[in-house]
């Protein structure tokens, strides 16, 4: 039974992860860390955590699971510090948006009878902007958690049961789980998350260009333009581990998309246009 | 002031106009004309008209205002017809979204003081699905409704007093007007609607090519990936008259935004994308 957790980085997903084990019911201790003070202490305030730490290694050794909640970049280097420092009765999850890289270090540092568990995790869930101050209870309610698991792992039996038991927990928080090899999660995250960002970002960059100087005129383009807009305001922060560890993905993803576009733009008065709407539906049909 | 009212094409948005002028306190009457029947007899159970008319062309006659409210090119021919039939003592408007050449056919058909008045509308609103059993009373409320009306017009005292009471009235229904050059119009909602729209078109057709045939896996993508796709329910029929009337500007739109995300996917790993984040944090800065 997993009694101790702790959260390393009380962002938007850390915080969230802390207030939805507590509306969930869970009685266990979380302690949180976070790089900056002022977010540690937002997620206290907020009942994510009960108290912060200053040391994430020792946060790590003192809890049975620990949540790492920080960037792509920061999630590879905390996992180097943590793997000398923790053993067979430890488990560590991530949520981290990308998972080729992760598990890969996953499978290098951990995951063996004599040393600590790592089970990569990817809850589908976020807002366009990050920090604990939007922390939600309900946040992975409804939504998909990925995990890129590999069951060639040998685990103790000890951190087999936490695995098992934080599954457990994230079925609590109201999320579906799935498993996916990391490879085909990458390609498959790239479609119908990264994709959707990154064209978000530039169409919302291009429109800036053309109408940002008359603010009134964005009004004009109402809900649908607001809907194909909002995550233009998603920060570079939290999207540049993403682009740098699943650069050839989304690559191909947007390179086709340019391509699907060309092809509508030189369609717009033949009878191909009808093809490429209903096409588009079919994905939208119910 | 204004009594009797007729719309042509009670659809999503002749429906609407029929419900949110009642919603408004509009008491007079109002008469539905539509190509299907099934469509009139909607409108009527929902009571935005209060009865059918067979011959859309009488209806317009014993009509002080008539609303055209189908698609463009079917407004075009609708012009042709009612302008030997109405006079000074009638106004007509519309709700088309390309004004170029609906607004040319007004100023040569109508808007002399001998004839009745046209006056070029877009409301700037909508659903991703047309029918008049989406008709809604407060579809209007909050948008902005686009006049491409001509100073230069002579209309009789009596037509003139008509616009000025329909302009009136479309502020009752909760939306806020704005005049635009018809050129420009075009350019503008080239930008704000039509691209939004043709893009979550190609990208609804690109992922259910690439992941449509695994539907559980449309559920990883969440909030983002459904509101970037919502559009992509829109049928053709809604659009193919308004690809084929502004052509050329969504041509433009599109291609710079070919080129757009081609420089992101270029920039992946550079500092450039950063760059491309603050742009487009700037069009979605509150």
């Amino acid at each position: 039974m997993i009694e101790r957790i702790a959260i390393l980085g009380t962002g938007l997903l850390g915080t969230s992860v802390g207030l939805a084990l507590r509306a969930s019911g869970f009685t266990g201790s979380i302690v949180g860390w976070n790089r900056g003070a002022e977010g540690a202490h937002t997620a206290l305030a907020a009942g994510a955590i009960d108290s912060i730490a200053t040391d994430p290694l020792q946060a790590a050794k003192d809890g049975q699971v620990t949540v790492l909640a920080v960037p792509i970049f920061a999630t590879l280097d905390l996992m180097e510090k943590l793997a000398p420092v923790l053993g067979p009765a430890h488990l560590i999850t991530d949520v981290g948006s990308t998972k080729g890289q992760i598990t890969a270090s996953a499978g290098r540092l951990f995951n063996t009878p004599e040393r600590a568990a790592f089970l990569p995790g990817h809850p589908m869930a976020g807002k366009e902007r990050g920090g604990a101050a939007l922390g939600d209870a309900t946040l992975f309610r409804g939504a998909v958690w990925l995990f890129t698991d590999d069951s060639t792992w040998q685990r103790s039996p000890q951190s087999s049961e936490l695995v098992a038991d934080w599954r457990g927990l994230v079925a609590a928080m109201g999320s579906r789980t799935l498993d996916l090899d990391p490879a085909r999660h990458d390609k498959l995250v790239a479609w119908v998350s990264h994709l959707p960002q990154f064209l978000a970002t530039a169409l919302s960059a291009l429109l800036e260009d053309e109408v940002g100087a008359a603010p009134e005129l964005k009004d004009v383009g109402g809900r649908a333009l607001r809907e194909m807009t909002r995550l233009g305001a998603s920060p570079y922060s939290m999207w540049r581990d993403i682009a740098y560890t699943n650069t050839e993905a989304v690559q191909a993803t947007l390179f086709a998309l340019e391509q699907r576009i060309a092809h509508l733009r030189e369609n717009l008065r033949t009878p191909e246009l009808r093809n490429e709407f209903e096409q588009a539906n079919r994905f939208r049909r119910e």
